[in-house]
């Protein structure tokens, strides 16, 4: 499916302005662009690196006043989508800093949002009457419509990176959001009640899901660490993946939210990866150890904290060089319910 | 969450270019436009005419080659979203024509596909080794990467409405695409024969799904006509929709695609529906009678073959001059299966 | 786990007296009855001929009063369960007799019920508002819970063949009834309506389920017939099934009912089956055409409206001596549901 | 629908006589019977002390010789289903005791079985290669058709409340067993590691479900008690249930079998609950507490480690004397998988 190379002769172009005028366009023009023969968005592989990130949001701390502080946030954009606000074609991701004393005044939004936590102990995200304490590693969601405020009671500042659908919402036109009246919610349910209630391979008698999120919005690091642990230590690593998990709505056994997957993978020191490409776009963001990951022709050497995106199809070795301990993100529920996600293990 | 209003400092705009540099950008100047209050896209109400994309694409065939006929379309293109191939921001529709006599050489794709006849009796489209027959007011899918080539080897030029996923699969960077070596697939299957296997209230005792999509692949008017009938003298209209039905996926009782709902309705002569809106964005194209839509603040007059598009969240009414049968299709089966799908009936 | 076959000594013989006494009984001794190595309830093949079922029901006509017309069915018991009212360890089937003139009051019970018509043309079924005309072939249901009556306005006898989840209900203790207080029900929609409306694959736009059963209730015969031509015209019978298909309800692709599994299969003149056992005890009948099933050893000749059973685990060969239809029903539903489910296609 | 009170005419006779020789006979002196009002079994509320449970257990430990051990089992029968190894119309339940040193030999069945153990820590039980030792509280599933055995290597007796499906597998006739070749399995992996594996809120990247159970297959006793003590300091109690949870399996959020529902509730010493019902006759065993359940007119007077059944349709109403924590397990699965299911909450 070329694209014809020549310019179009004159009579063409006026039948060209003249589609135009009524808000049509030739296909025979477009058709390779619109269907490509595999992923062509551009997206690009990109690291960020955490010390840089880190001086950068302090300074925008410094710049940005109190009562902007809910916005504290820089994005991350892919190099491809400069302007986008977009790390993927479907993502957003941004590092958010919340310092000593503030809060972020609550609001709700159809944008289904993660909190994963990179650096400082003891500041919240409430969710439904409940507040998560927030500590390295933890993965906390805020599901889509639900009321979420946090703050920061520590004397230390407290950095996670954020991860949500926004550019899928944008896609499919279907943003609402709505501000709390109100800085915070009212909490009604002690730290831990949700995780105890849902997550603990029981569930209430009588419990009816409300809508497609996990109720259990907090993950805590050293429950994901400590069953990575089991399973690093009883059995082989995957070949692709190491010791991978993808953390689970316990009401359906599905992805934690409907629209981004989210996942933990151990990779004991020393081990190698083997190729693999899939297309869902992913976002890593390491816990632990260094290493380095090859996508495609670029290789991105990372630590713990720094956050790097590997585009659609893009064929993924990574190489441990400590034992080390990725979190990730994307897109795949969307993927797998419309039934477009594809992976491969490459020779 | 209004945007500041005020130019930025100095050294504000000195550290957005050097966050610039570091493919980073302030959230605190882009979050009401990344999360709207609500739906935002800018998307706007539009018609077109048939005897306009008629005469417009009967031009189209003089000019573009026989080679370039699997091409011969007109792209229809929402008035907000100039050049983007798009006529909701999840949606492609365009109006297809084949001469007598051509072929529409075989590809596949994992973008979804349907076409909607208009006019012309007796070309075909090829699925899974089955051709069907299109008459006008038939509705035929082409799943994600299923084989599909069409042709008309009658006497009179044939037109149907495409409609597909194409911006969806952009936004999901999950485009594949792949020529067939031969023009057409060889036909094993006569015609009528999935409408009978899947579609008759029975299905194969050891039938397994290949695929979320419907194996009913053409759905002929004559059948949807008679149960819209049927429905219109058993029972009251609904006051949004009059007689309104889906097309299900006889498998699952789902949509007939993952990705694209679609959806015939009967108006009875002098109907008018109540104020309705919700977020998928919708095009219609009536198949029979004529009428008017209010979307917003706009009126579409609308006659049978006409194309007309609904932005996401505005409030729609319908006015039947005559007894009137609308055919649409939205992106509702991703916005359920993600959460996001919103549905309010006014006052 | 053969059982002990010496008689228990005498301390052991007090022992289980004093069991017994409360209320316990040593697991030892009926282990190897509980969990058989195979299938063990001892139902037996077995065939009822339609000629003398049709002379039994009208001497039972003479005898029965009009009172008593709505039980006026005589239940086909297993040879192996005589008293049980079961031809099956799970399923009950019965033929019923209804007279020129004659109603069968309504009623309601859990238990999921099939009416499967032999002979007469006319005959009604009410459900849910609707009355389905009976006509040889037609597969008609009455789901858990709602309101039906039945009434013969023809000047002919009308008999059919019940099929009832009975005994699995009673397993479940899981059974209530209740006498409708007219004789009838409202007729609220004319024939057809739900057909119409759930049985072309489409549904209506905001459809909500209620209960797990099909919404279309009828099933004609002339569709089920034309669907099984097509087969028969456009491919290879399955070996052990010939062209077998299973009713479906169109919500969810599922069973036509939650607890009883229905299938009508073609078996083309001379077509012999291979061997194929599965778990799920059937209950067949032929609506056209002649032929013989051997069950294990036994050989079963059958024509038209004869019934037979064929036992869990029992190995079926069929053979058509005419092309010939064959409607059967099983437990396969529960099975299925509860993983329970085995076929094997022997060589 | 009363039954004719009168004794049949001699017409009558010999024409029921007659129906019999071919296995026929007439509903209309059963229906009443088959088609109950509601749930009418006849099965009994009934207790089982732990103290005469076990005294009479370690009597049979006398009696019963080693190569036996694995048939030590005493088997709580309904007062009203005598001689037919059910405590409810769907369920087995038994009490099997393990001595010190023992093994039984592993086998696998279609039955799907719960051990909850009621005294002794240290034993196992081996499902898929993997050793769950067993605490008081703990509640083990072994899967149906999944290799099983179990074994004592400590100097205490165990005791433990088998509950099976074997009525329910009876009823459908799909009963299949098979012992192993070798007295154990081997073990491959450590103990622990499905618990991680599967029951931490996350699930293995690519696993893909083997059945329908749940892989967790040992649900420890702390793990639920401290899950219901959050759940007792954080809410009110339901008025029905206390503080009540049912056992999932995490990769569905479904039950941990699909034959068996299985729950544990928390009672605050001097709560009573209201008057409820449902059709899932249930057996139940306290784990600590000592109270009183009114089940219709009966009053059962409980203590840990008693069993005690409430049937289908009875009236339930709990009175905990001290804090309580009472296990339970029923065919709700089945129940509601085939629509049957109700349940009422009475004033």
């Amino acid at each position: 499916m070329p694209q014809p190379a020549t310019e179009p002769s004159a009579d063409r172009r006026e039948f060209y302005d003249r589609l135009g005028r009524h808000h049509l366009s030739p296909l025979w023009l477009s058709l390779a662009t619109l269907v490509p023969r595999q992923p062509a968005s551009g997206c690009r592989p990109a690291i960020w690196r955490y010390p840089e990130l880190r001086s950068l949001l302090l300074e925008a701390g410094g710049l940005v006043s109190v009562e902007e502080a809910e916005r504290r946030v820089l994005v991350l954009e892919n190099p491809a989508f400069g302007g986008q606000s977009r790390i993927t074609t479907s993502l957003y991701a941004g590092l958010q800093l919340v310092l000593p004393g503030e809060r972020a005044r609550g609001h709700r939004h159809t944008q289904s949002a993660l909190r994963f936590v990179l650096e400082g102990t003891g500041a919240y995200t409430a969710v439904d009457g409940e507040r998560a304490t927030m500590h390295p590693g933890d993965f906390i969601i805020t599901p889509s419509w639900q009321w979420h405020d946090h703050g920061n009671d520590t004397d230390d500042p407290v950095v996670w990176l954020d991860g949500l659908d926004i550019p899928l919402v944008q896609a499919l036109d279907a943003g609402f959001a709505e501000p709390m009246h109100a800085v915070e919610q009212a909490v009604t349910r002690p730290a831990g009640d949700s995780l105890a209630r849902f997550g603990a391979n029981l569930l209430p008698v009588d419990h009816r899901p409300r809508g497609l999120a996990s109720p259990v919005f907090s993950y805590p690091y050293d429950r994901t660490r400590e069953a990575l642990e089991t399973l690093g230590r009883n059995g082989e690593p995957d070949p692709c993946h190491g010791h991978k998990m993808r953390f689970v709505n316990p009401v359906t056994g599905g992805f934690a939210m409907p629209t981004i997957g989210t996942f933990m993978q151990l990779l004991p020191r020393g081990f190698e990866t083997k190729p693999y490409r899939s297309t869902d776009a992913t976002v890593f963001t390491p816990v632990e150890g260094e290493g380095r990951t090859h996508v495609g022709a670029a290789v991105l050497e990372w630590r713990a904290r720094d956050v790097f995106v590997v585009p659609s199809w893009a064929t993924v070795r990574h190489q441990a060089a400590s034992d080390a301990v990725l979190f990730s993100f994307s897109d795949r529920p969307v993927q797998q319910a419309t039934g477009l996600f594809r992976e491969e293990r490459l020779p």
